[in-house]
């Protein structure tokens, strides 16, 4: 009931793997190319052009990529110059610019807005409305929730542009900011709102505005176990890659 | 000029009541129940699949029902499975997920991300942008604003899901984020940007980061008038059941 | 490869200025005027009618003017009623309703949700997903961060709007929220996450729930460069009408 191939565009330079499905109202605009049995729902754009196109007579859309066994929601726009993993993901309405490097099994959530020139790892979930400024750097299994932000500029309005690294395994509550060019280790957790302008050593749980390490996250116990849930890869496996093995065994068996 | 039922596609399976009408571009998917004098403008995607669609052959779109004399604005997304009210009205680009149930003369702002799986009483209005996660339960007459997002795990991640409740009356200002599980009273009302984790009494005003009862809102005196605004029914109906009638009449004619 | 003139639909009473491009899926509604050389992407919608217009048979819909050199990406609502200046641009899924006045040189970032009935000068750059009240005042070289809400009902929910005023030059950061008619000065600075509920004089950094002074950000010392970046307009001309000029030549130029 969706895939009537009615009011789609497809460029003659684009190239869709096998068994490729492709929205109504669907624009997939040139060099764009698409791995097999990926999903492209309705009303997308995929390719997006870059601004030059607009006043340049010689405009050459950079090439697109997007992986196989991926699902893209109704209304999302994906730039050009785009390189995408496999088992992707997004939500409706996502925003992806130009120049992002994204790993496989990725999830982007509704609405959200990546800016481009940033980097993602594997197994990375946005939620839905998180804001990726340009420069990041994302690690991989590393969560973000709604509303939150990755900054880049210290003295707004500045040609400066050094974007937030946040290291594997890391979870960003919602309403966080992080401030221009901050690092975060692994397994840290942030609460919601905190704003976060300082390096945050591994495990540490931080809070406030500004944000202050309060606790290893080791230590914290949960109210219906009675056990601390961190590191939380021993207690949730759900689309993870140790699912079913552990994370030691996965660990052990894949030399990390 | 903007019915001209042009790119409009209608399920066979859908049933629209008297004096409907659809915008141009827009889908209206299987198993859709429409009630009479609805609009759905442009461009919006009515009974949108679960997951499920997409990779089994069986799949059966679960039945969608929208009410009378509602008006769907443009870029708007619902899904199957839900169950809505009379006398609804959404802004632009709002995306309900599956399964939710919404009462009467309710209002969702443009952008609001609702995740499914939640209940919203009657003459409930959401701001733009507001995030409803699933597992909520919002009573009648709740006014939520911009930002505000009700999360529900408490240990992120988890396979926990706790949504928070909210009881009849209660405004809550924009950028507020309600932690899984909280439960507010009747006419409380959340300052701007607050992170409330605890359960809030009725009558409360809650402000901070976490945030804390202040003070009890008939205390508040208004800039404006000299006197209490709280409880607000006193001095706001516009859309409200107690219009023209006063809300101790309206109570007492209806047994409140 | 965006502009095939599918499925668009010009209304007979829009005008179109010479060289003006129009994106698939795109309606330009009555009563529309659109400068020279104005790019409109795809899956617009311009002259988004007045509630009026579903319910009353006699409606006519506002007259909108949008500027000449103009850049509006796709999914973007612009409702009738708005007169926008020259050089204007958004980004994508951007929605403006009613009765806005907006200058020349302005910029509106993706997902921004402009209410209407409020007043922008010149050279504003509002980033993504800013929220602007009705009755909000927005000077000249105005910058503003994303998830920043500008709010008008000091006792929510009332009938009382009075939005926000803010000067020329000044930066509003990450996740703010100013507070129902506070007014903030020029060259004001406002620190990620500030809830401002007090009027702020000239030059005055400010931060915090509740945001208060903290220093002339004349004081302020930029890491990077061991002197103040402020005010910015002596170190940033990027699209700004003192490019190559300088402030204080440009200001001689034109008696400010």
């Amino acid at each position: 009931m969706k895939f009537n191939n009615h009011n789609v565009y497809i460029s003659p330079s684009a190239t869709l793997g096998k068994n490729v499905k492709v929205g109504d109202n669907t624009s997939i605009l040139d060099n764009v190319v698409i791995g097999d049995n990926t999903i492209i729902c309705n009303n997308c754009i995929i390719g997006e052009p870059l601004n030059d196109f607009y006043y340049s007579e010689n405009y050459n859309n950079p090439e697109t990529i997007i992986g196989s066994d991926s699902l893209i929601r109704s209304h999302t726009i994906i730039y050009c110059g785009n390189i995408i993993g496999n088992n992707f993901s997004t939500g409706h309405r996502v925003t992806i610019r130009e120049k992002m490097k994204i790993g496989n099994h990725c999830r982007i959530g509704t609405l959200s807005d990546l800016q481009g020139f940033s980097v993602i790892g594997d197994y990375c979930w946005l939620h839905s409305n998180v804001h990726i400024g340009q420069q990041s750097k994302i690690g991989n299994y590393v969560f973000i929730y709604p509303f939150t932000v990755f900054t880049n500029d210290p003295h707004p309005p500045s040609n400066i542009c050094i974007g937030p690294t946040v290291d594997d395994y890391t979870q960003i509550a919602v309403g966080v900011v992080l401030l221009p060019g901050v690092k975060l280790g692994k397994h840290v957790l942030v609460g919601a709102q905190s704003v976060v302008g300082k390096d945050i050593a591994d495990y540490q749980l931080v809070v406030g505005n500004p944000a202050k390490p309060v606790k290893d996250v080791r230590e914290l116990i949960s109210r219906e176990t009675g056990k601390s849930h961190y590191p939380w890869p021993y207690n949730f496996d759900r689309g993870m890659p140790w699912k079913d093995i552990g994370l030691d065994k996965w660990q052990q068996m894949n030399n990390k």
